[in-house]
């Protein structure tokens, strides 16, 4: 039995991945392994120890790891510390393959920590292009990676063109888009929140069009995380539209980012804001479906909306850089140009289902891959 | 006034780049920060805090990271600690860019905490293939670093490839050579070793052909440290010409090696091998230059005795891929095969300077880059 | 000149020890060096780097080391990071006097680092009993710690019974107490607010009577933050009165209690209550000595609430033990005993000013004991 | 089953406390969690693991956590790498009790971890009085310990002294005591080497008279280890007795005294000393009691060698204030002074049996004592 050891350490990485747990939990072949960590054990932002379990996994081990303060340092101390556990979990797990996912800033910890130990690493969703500090993390962790499965074909071959070997290189399409293929997104505004706790205020009336809206802070330009907020508050103030807002990650200009949506919150009379800190994923997809415009810089504005053909505007230099399909509409972080382009959105209503970044069976590839692969650990640049 | 932070974690670090060091403290528009951390400040692999402050440089930090074992989880967890710490030491110095150089593991500490502090990051001695961890940590910097000073031309042409922006990349040789180019290396055997306190032991006698060993553990087959020692042990017990052998970096693996070396050392009657833990660079160019031959893994091997013409037998996979000129024999971890390249090589005698890794003003121009550049905090890949 | 370095690691910290950073500044003999560390540093929490650079003491080192969650995991690692970082600040710094103060968790880090170092540490407040881990933690740094500056006779007595050198133990009083006394308290009702920026919502009348509310939670008892929070809660809402709820210390329960305070806040009409984070020293004395009570388990309704005559309602086993003055309650977690109390208190009024925790020249004493005072590195149980 | 959860730091840690171990392992309401750190990690120190699995326990964590150096700031910082390294351990194998002894400085680390986290902390070898760092740390952990197995009672009249609980005070006697009575110490010189490799270097007739030392660092005195090292090895050397000299712990000063007896040993003609790293608690127990002397300044020259006889001739300040029996000449670090002792010792002969610290079923004592004890968390001073 090969262990593959799987590092959660946000919220949105459980989410999206627990196809992809399920095929590995499932392989003849496969043991999985699982470490939960960082603002994954945080309740106020969403801790998921709970769900993991009802789910049906075991969790080996958690890692209390995440700095305060929302700042570089706070990321860059949080990153070391979290080298600093995941060498005595690897240690003490030996795993025969760590799998990681994305470009989250400490997502190098156990890319680090699984290639000194001499532990292949594979990661999901290499070669991809965007902004803030993710740039740098992502292809940093592809040069420390055996096995790279892409999301899509441009990721594949940027990820060739670094160096990387051929025969470890797979496009298997996203497991972002695989998980939402696979839900019954059937949507009754009326029994959307039933049973669901979400936060506080009143809930926005979604049998009317409503916007969703995910902005996180750019870390690379984290001092201006506050004006970029306010622009995006004041496009959806003024346009007055049903709407659930959704927290930011934890990192640096995170603070600076909560606190203006605070002050907003707390300053302003309105009732047709709901903000949320997590979301069931299922729920956030039939969210996500019926939305009339999704808003802001998270990659579910661009990856998950092209598959479910929700119109999306894309604010800022966050995702720049990425695959994008015609949903999505790039502005700048300016009140008007965001207010403009939902209008815009509105009147334009749904797109066709995009398969930039879908293929069938992208969890049952990454488990058989990870059984098959034999991977060598001494890396080479090849050329 | 440009704050140009250099991050010192290893004696050759000083040695090798001391003319840098120079260049930027006498540049008139940059101001030097330096950080002594890890085995530079450890006695036994050769303490250079009195040197450095002999040679006219200001501390501004020390940083004990080192962890013990000699293990991939201590490597590991020496990196993570480097990064919590690097990451205060950057905040409270607050440099303007911070300069690293080579592949050791833990250069990935400073590069992280510098790049998420928004803090540009400049890398020399990036592009070069070789094996052991160094190859994945000398890429995985690449794509954190905002500046790169390629040794060479072939490297600075990887590092085109990977994606780095062309007008960052810059080759100005190697600052190796240019030391080498700048010292007086006039040999006279019967005054080489006086006022020298290099070790225990007789001294071999240098007005004979004599060799020099310098043999590092590969990380990436950390386990076969003892066994490849004594291959190379061995080959140089039966050849009993006098020997000058330089002990290792602290890396996993070097605890086997260095057993393996000292269980020669105390069972054994021999008086023709001289070891040493640290040689002063000047004293280690001169006994390199009128080496018959420089033997094992290190890049000493490979870069600098292509400059001085000095033969050198490289053994096993450590400097795998990096650009070799015709002074250098590759052989495996076999004794047999050392002796016979050995053999051959004195017969030879030396060669001819190679302008490999040589270019003039390596370090000014190293300097004057740092002054001019205007660097975005931003990455992104070039395709 | 003797360096003696304090460090702060929490506003509190700051706010009460002023009169001792500028003792030590002004002596002829002593040099101070600053570290501001932890919660200190944290926004939310209420940084003070701009006050205290606005009194003019200059920071030599600031620590990020923090982590968040309000868990005792993270209180433990918090430490543990916070030891790491102090041993390389006093490395660096090389101070001939390491002073802390008080009892709160990361304490520890300091303490340990100093003694380790070799370095002789003073405390301030040693051999007070409380509830909480507190209490754990001042007897461990009494134990670590060679210089004693106890608030009061009765501590001064029980850090002598502990085995501590008679010599090196004095009772200077309570700078908190030093504090408010050199203070002008003059309050205006109407002028009070003017200039300060303390949160958000209206601000309750203080011309009226009207109430201080500091809860911090129990780490001990950390699971029952939330329904010993609602208990309070509960008597001040059903009381009406006007209302300043200063928000608590990071510790374990912290997230649970400001849960509690949030739900209560955003789901209830209520306008008689002032939530603030953070208060300018002297305001808080202001505000303090008029309050017609204090109620929760600071140690501030126990020692300057002692001073200024402030009736107190003191809730559960924070302060248990702790040396009180008859203007102080004692009560349980329970909303009617709450209620009782603080409506008993009231109609008693204002009681005399207590002697218990003052006397004049508190800081000045500290300064000089620790200008003259020639410490032996090694400790010995003096029985 | 109550989780005693037992950390092992060290090689003597191991070799002193296995009977405690197989008390709890076999006791029915007990279920053991090992885990093992540090020094007892790595292999110059005597890796034990090996040894620790062959006698049947389980180790359910390894720890790899010691700073290089040989420094009072690497002392420091292995004590916050671990404070970090047990909070996640504990947190994950949430024990019901910690059991720690000793006072090595590394042991505050899982002392407040478990403080920290809310779980009983247990404490063997509390309130003996010595020297060095170890004086400070043994009585910080008392004051975080609630349950105190004292080794004698005067010990455990200290601890009530400090403030503790009379309830949670054993005497259980010395655990060391009990495992040299547990075993059969029969010596045939000619026997005694066979099948073990203890170290390099001929072997000492063992039918003669032998001295056995041992001296470690003193760490508030460390930057004197190599002169301190010097007149022992003086000493030594003149007396050309047969000599099993044992290498020291891991402290601030290692290093020098390591490099003083290498030095020595690479320098010097002798083959009456035989240097050795680690020995078989059953043979050291075996060489001690046949020895002619113990000299230096380990405890085993105190307490074991009390329970066995064995004259010893101890140095300096690092055993002050410890108990001691007649078989004990306490001396200062002069080499005239030592070799008067021995001599003296030598002529003197072996002692009686000493009962200050042994008492039977010791480690039966301590297993029913931590399965019968209920403990408050909350700790609070006795008076």
């Amino acid at each position: 039995m090969k262990k593959i050891c799987v590092v959660i350490t946000n919220r949105a990485h459980y989410a999206r991945g627990k196809l992809v747990l399920k095929a590995i939990n499932e392989h003849p072949e496969l043991e999985l392994q699982l470490i939960v960590a960082g603002s994954a054990l945080i309740d106020k932002y969403g801790n998921i120890m709970t769900k993991i379990e009802e789910d049906g996994f075991k969790i080996n081990k958690k890692i209390t790891m995440l700095l305060e303060g929302g700042t570089p340092t706070a990321m860059a101390k949080t990153t070391g510390l979290g080298l600093l556990e995941f060498s005595t979990a690897f240690e003490n797990l030996e795993p025969d393959i760590v799998l990681i996912r994305g470009d989250r800033y400490e997502i190098l910890a156990p890319a680090i920590a699984a290639s000194y130990l001499n532990i292949p690493l594979a990661h999901i969703e290499g070669g991809d292009v965007t902004g803030t500090i993710d740039e740098s993390v992502r292809h940093a962790v592809t040069k420390l990676a055996h096995l790279h499965f892409a999301t899509n074909e441009l990721s594949k071959e940027r990820i060739l063109k670094m160096g990387e070997i051929p025969e470890n290189i797979y496009n298997v399409g996203s497991p972002d888009a695989e998980f939402l293929n696979s839900q019954d997104l059937t949507f009754n505004p009326n029994e959307i929140w039933k049973g669901e706790t979400i936060g506080v205020g009143e809930r926005p009336d979604l049998s009317k069009e409503y916007l969703i809206i995910i902005q996180h802070p750019v870390t690379t330009e984290h001092k201006k995380s506050k004006e970029q907020t306010e622009e995006t508050i004041k496009a959806i103030h003024e346009l007055k539209m049903p709407t659930i807002w959704i927290w930011p990650n934890v990192d640096a200009g995170t603070d600076e980012l909560s606190k203006a949506v605070r002050v907003y919150r707390e300053n302003t009379e309105q009732n047709h804001i709901q903000f949320v800190r997590f979301l069931d994923p299922t729920l956030f997809a039939k969210l996500l479906k019926n939305a009339a415009c999704i808003v802001g810089n998270s990659s579910a504005g661009i990856k998950e909306s092209s598959f479910l053909g929700t119109p999306a505007v894309n604010i800022g230099t966050r995702q720049q850089g990425r695959l994008k399909d015609k949903n999505v509409i790039d502005v700048s972080h300016d009140s008007e140009e965001i207010k403009g382009a939902i209008l815009k959105q509105i009147k334009n209503g749904n797109y066709n289902q995009s398969e930039l970044y879908f293929k069938p069976d992208t969890s049952k590839q990454i488990a058989n891959t990870l059984a098959e692969s034999k991977i060598k650990v001494q890396k080479r640049l090849n050329y």
